[in-house]
């Protein structure tokens, strides 16, 4: 028997689960105090996986003396109103609940079809992904100049303010090619940007981070480096924030930011379209 | 005046809005015969932020001559309804559909804060995200060999089957450190595994692909080549397909699944726990 403040979670999806999940989460850590054990299963797409899936959660539900928690995101009614009934446990809807309505504000009926998330039906978008991630593989930590105005937005900033992980983000979730380039001790004694970045200066837009959680991160990859001290982090950030201001160039503090709020941020600042995937 | 088939859609969000965009269009794809027109607000989190979207949404629908669909991922209480009640627009509210019955069953008032996804909080997740991107950078197409056994999973398939944009999914969204290793012409005249490939056999995954679909792809890279040619894609992908299997490493064919769906895969197959953001 699970104690009150911890319960089970499942998120059950016709395809990858990642959207319930993600729903999900949103929602769970708005309960502090609840400690969540969760279980994805993906790939929920017949009649059998389904009494599978609601086996499994009744003998969690009898194992735990609680009822879990079911973020289900079926596309097919049947299946999902049979999951709704049949399992013991607060089955949250996330598709049924909002395709009905659509379906009356748009009048017509939906496809009912699974599986048309991040589609790669349309060939253009699916190589338009492709070749952004490429692109910014390409052009990780200034390791390729030459194409630099093909890039769409051009990440600068000190080394470890999280300038990889945003490009990466960038290039996979909305499809924008993202180049990024590191600002070095060396750049601050001439108080100036890289010779390869003036000609694409309207594409820069800067990272910034303080200097103590620079620290940090820096220490895990360097322990007990002059890299990784603090005065070296303190004159770094403070030397880049003063050339990005002097350049202008707009800079957003990554310190309390996930990659995807950064990401966000950048695209949210700069106007860039996010592709739909 | 927007014709019927058209309809314009907005993403609200106090945070990323990533959620709002993946949950609304895995629904609006079910409506293949609209197109929509989409606009994403993240960071509404304030009144006059609510006020301005109202107003935005508002203009679209007289311009449009149509209400807009919103999807509104809003923490805040009276925000959702200030926005659900002022906005001309068919409001579907992702968060708070679902918090009341989440509350009700866990007896909680949810702290209705804004921003609490894809915490950073935790350092010692935040840092295994880092780490497992750190990782999967430095372990792109057999580009590092040495620290093989630390990763979670190792991609093995020929050039072009989509290895690369997979590996980064799974350290991005999953925190899972992924390598990945070419298998190339060589390997398939000696009929075995790489030499360093060996000794972590039990962590390898294979991806496959049709030979036109692989064809297709290459050609957007050297177009002309014997590289991409029908022929020499159906011989590498018959003998890597041959070689995975003399070697019991598992593997799906990639052709027509997106990136989500074959680390989905990958994940579901290895039985790897994937980490939360």
């Amino acid at each position: 028997m699970t104690t009150p403040s911890r319960r089970t979670v499942f998120f059950v999806s016709d395809r990858t689960g990642i959207t319930a999940e993600m729903l999900g989460n949103s929602m769970l850590v708005q309960f502090e105090q609840f400690q969540f054990d969760r279980i994805t299963i993906p790939f929920v797409d017949s009649t059998e996986k389904v009494e599978e899936v609601i086996r499994h959660i009744n003998q969690v539900a009898e194992r735990d003396g609680m009822r879990p928690i079911v973020f289900s995101s079926l596309v097919d009614e049947n299946a999902a109103e049979h999951l709704r009934e049949e399992a013991h446990a607060l089955t949250l809807d996330v598709f049924q609940v909002f395709i009905s309505p659509l379906e009356e504000e748009l009048r017509k009926r939906s496809s009912h079809a699974a599986g048309r998330s991040h589609g790669i039906a349309n060939s253009h978008e699916y190589f338009a992904r492709m070749e952004a991630i490429n692109f910014t593989q390409a052009h990780d930590d200034g390791a390729q100049t030459r194409d630099l105005p093909k890039a769409q937005v051009i990440l600068v900033g000190v080394s470890r303010c999280g300038k990889t992980p945003t490009s990466l983000y960038l290039a996979l979730q909305f499809g924008i090619r993202t180049a990024n380039f590191p600002l070095t001790p060396d750049d601050f004694v001439e108080r100036k940007l890289p010779e390869s970045l003036r000609p694409v200066r309207d594409k820069l837009f800067g990272l910034t981070i303080q200097p103590e959680r620079l620290r940090e991160i820096r220490e895990e990859r360097r322990p007990g480096s002059r890299y990784a001290s603090l005065e070296n982090c303190r004159i770094e950030v403070r030397e880049a924030e003063s050339l990005m201001e002097a350049e202008r160039i707009p800079f957003v503090d990554t310190t309390t930011k996930s990659i995807e709020e950064i990401a966000t941020t950048v695209l949210h600042r700069t106007g860039l379209r996010r592709s739909v995937f």
